[in-house]
């Protein structure tokens, strides 16, 4: 089998100069041990570089046209690397339309048009391959969509933002603040200039939601992921975490009940210092999958940056190339993902981490105890750490397992007591 | 696209009635989902179960002529669950050959004659997986022959034996020796009666130089991989290991050096307990790809048991019923592999752990000390735990990074000084 692809990139930036430079660097493997030829026939940016020799592969010819390289005749698989719903949205649909294959690695373009592109795709009879979108380097995509085909998943989590994964350990490992290492990961290219989807979690949400809907087959929105971010997480709290064996962690957790409803969410959890999550250092991802019969799987490897992003749309270049066009799979998995059935608050039980910082003064442990007996909340053990601070007291008290609704009561009602020196801070602890 | 699928099933033990369960349970989903229809259609086995009605598919025939369902006119795809290589290899070159896809779970069969089978899977046009083969459930051969495509891989290693990976964490958190872990493994089926095959390290052996053809495309002989079983470890060894900060585990490494040759080993290493392999834990097993752009990936979870690789061997048959028969992608990845080219014990660089049993007496550590820096060996520590036994002293000299070409010319004079119980140890030391 030989197969000859042209290729046409939208979007210039780190991962389409890192995929270039791979796919120059590759080709005679490629081409001498899988029969794959590939070509850029052509590259758009709406940002070219000034000299037009740096990086750009030698023959493509060279476009602030987006649309013309989305639907030129000469282009068998457009690669869209331009991020963001427009005008990625519209080329991706004019290319589909055109009956070309798309790669892309838009999570943010498939969580929320993902349903409406696989449809297109199916009926142009194109292929439409994401692996980069979700855990970078990390083929944890085609495993759900084909290795677990045989198998139930019940859930899959995990470290989905490189970001806050850095974030998190650097500021276990420093002791250092938030900011403080906020800077560091963006010195060293590890967050972006404005790091709010990352931070706030909306970048994890998307991966989540495409995680979900393929491992559950079901039209997951956006939306229904409950989403917080790390920016509350203080030093003390990596004090507290240590006290109990645990490390702070942002984890994606899709989690179907026995009923088929979904539970999701993206937030900082406690995790057991033993666990395989807590070994994830750094920029690292980890994903795992829980499955009925063949029990935890973890991945884990790079998930971002310019060449394990390049990597992963390579692999889906090549393999529709190998696959010759249709993949034969389709994109999220199942051809009729079912509605969205979500679960509620009341269906999610954990042990909590409560970390309040209040106004020293007598009285104050009897109060907080009480709303949370009122409210059949049970409180497992109590925190305080030796403590220089004067004015603001900072204090743990974790819950044995409670299910969110009540425990969401609660807080309200704590929240509303009149000594805090800021908002109590809730983590559920995940073994 | 709708794909009917008609299965003839060779051998009926633990696998086999695992996923004719499997199938069972999980037709309405496939059907549904993925348009993928699956039917027994013909069970052969050696030793037929007594009453016919167990467990066995409900309208299947059911023979002892193992040949006779693998050249069936009415079965599209043979799922070969016999193991060994006969009558397994003689019935699928049959299989194949009367162009039925071929589904296997049989390391050694692959290990003895995969390049052969994959020339002739080429030439029928037929399918050939086997997915199941290495590492139970973890979809680690898709991984690296489709999503690493785009990548060069470095080196593959991890855990490959969860026999192997059971007794080494049993002895370590029960401080037990040998023989009581292994017997512990036999009563909870992680073992079998005739354990030599995991405990000698064959199993992991056929694992690794099927993994090695995958990653690298060269005709990898099972003879190449050095090969040492976990049968002499004691619980001094984890004494030691834990004064190093490391835990005994068994791994299998590929690696590949920058001319192209390969390195292939199964073996004990003291690995360190900060790392993922570490937290590997019972009858688990682990993959780690370190790739030259992507970095490392770690891949893991159960390696063995009935259902975990019935799973995995149901993938691959709704591979193949969604890839309509031919998967495009020849079995180990490349049409043509190249020669094996092998590295040799100069090329292999670690530091090492020797253990020594001794009688106690003056002067020992003086000539062991000259038997290595005779041969330019550099020791790093010397260690030895207090210990009540009075007639065998064990010890324990750390080197710094040796090639082991000379630590094994320094091992061979070392073997042969007078005062030892027993034959020295010598286990590299991992990050």
């Amino acid at each position: 089998m030989r197969a000859t692809l042209r290729l046409g990139l939208l979007g210039f930036g780190t991962v389409g100069k890192a995929l270039v430079r791979l796919v120059e660097a590759e080709s005679p493997r490629l081409s001498r041990q899988l029969g794959v030829d590939l070509r850029f026939v052509a590259v758009a940016s709406r940002a070219l570089p000034r000299k037009p020799t740096d990086g750009l592969p030698p023959d493509a010819r060279v476009t602030e046209d987006l649309l013309s390289v989305a639907t030129a005749s000469d282009v068998d698989v457009v690669v869209e690397l331009l991020g963001g719903l427009d005008p990625a949205g519209p080329l991706v649909v004019a290319a589909l339309g055109a009956g070309k294959g798309v790669v892309t690695a838009n999570k943010a373009l498939l969580a929320a048009r993902g349903t409406e592109l696989a449809r297109i795709a199916r009926d142009q009879g194109a292929a439409l391959s994401f692996e980069a979108a979700v855990a970078g380097g990390i083929p944890i995509l085609r495993a759900i969509r084909e290795s677990f085909a045989g198998d139930r998943i019940d859930t899959v989590s995990g470290i989905l933002n490189g970001t806050c994964n850095f974030v998190l350990t650097g500021m276990a490992r420093t002791e250092g603040g938030y900011g403080g290492v906020l800077a560091e990961a963006q010195a060293l290219g590890y967050a972006e200039a404005d790091p709010a989807a990352d931070v706030e979690g909306t970048d994890a949400a998307c991966k989540l939601a495409l995680l979900a809907r393929l491992a559950f087959g079901q039209e997951v929105p956006l939306e229904a992921v409950r989403t917080e971010g790390i920016t509350r997480l203080q030093p003390v709290d990596f004090v507290y975490a240590g006290m109990l064996g645990r490390t702070p962690r942002q984890l994606g957790i899709a989690r179907r009940l026995a009923d088929g409803r979904l539970l999701l969410s993206v937030r900082t959890h406690l995790v057991s210092n033993d666990s395989m999550l807590a070994s994830v250092e750094g920029p690292f991802n980890a994903v795992q999958v829980s499955t009925a019969r063949g029990g935890d799987f973890v991945f884990s490897g790079r998930g971002a940056g310019g060449e394990p992003t390049a990597t992963a749309v390579l692999a889906d270049i090549v393999e529709i190339a190998r696959r010759d066009g249709g993949s034969g799979v389709p994109p999220f998995g199942t051809e009729a993902p079912a509605p969205f059935a979500p679960a509620g608050p009341a269906d999610s039980v954990a042990p909590f981490y409560l970390r309040f910082v209040v106004r020293d003064r007598p009285g104050i442990l009897a109060e907080l105890a009480s709303v949370l007996a009122r409210h059949d909340v049970n409180v497992d053990a109590v925190f305080q750490a030796p403590w220089s601070g004067k004015s603001a007291l900072p204090f743990v008290v974790t819950l044995e397992p409670v299910d969110e609704e009540r425990l969401g009561r609660a807080l309200v009602e704590l929240a509303a007591l009149p000594f805090h020196v800021e908002a109590p801070l809730a983590l559920p602890m995940t073994p």
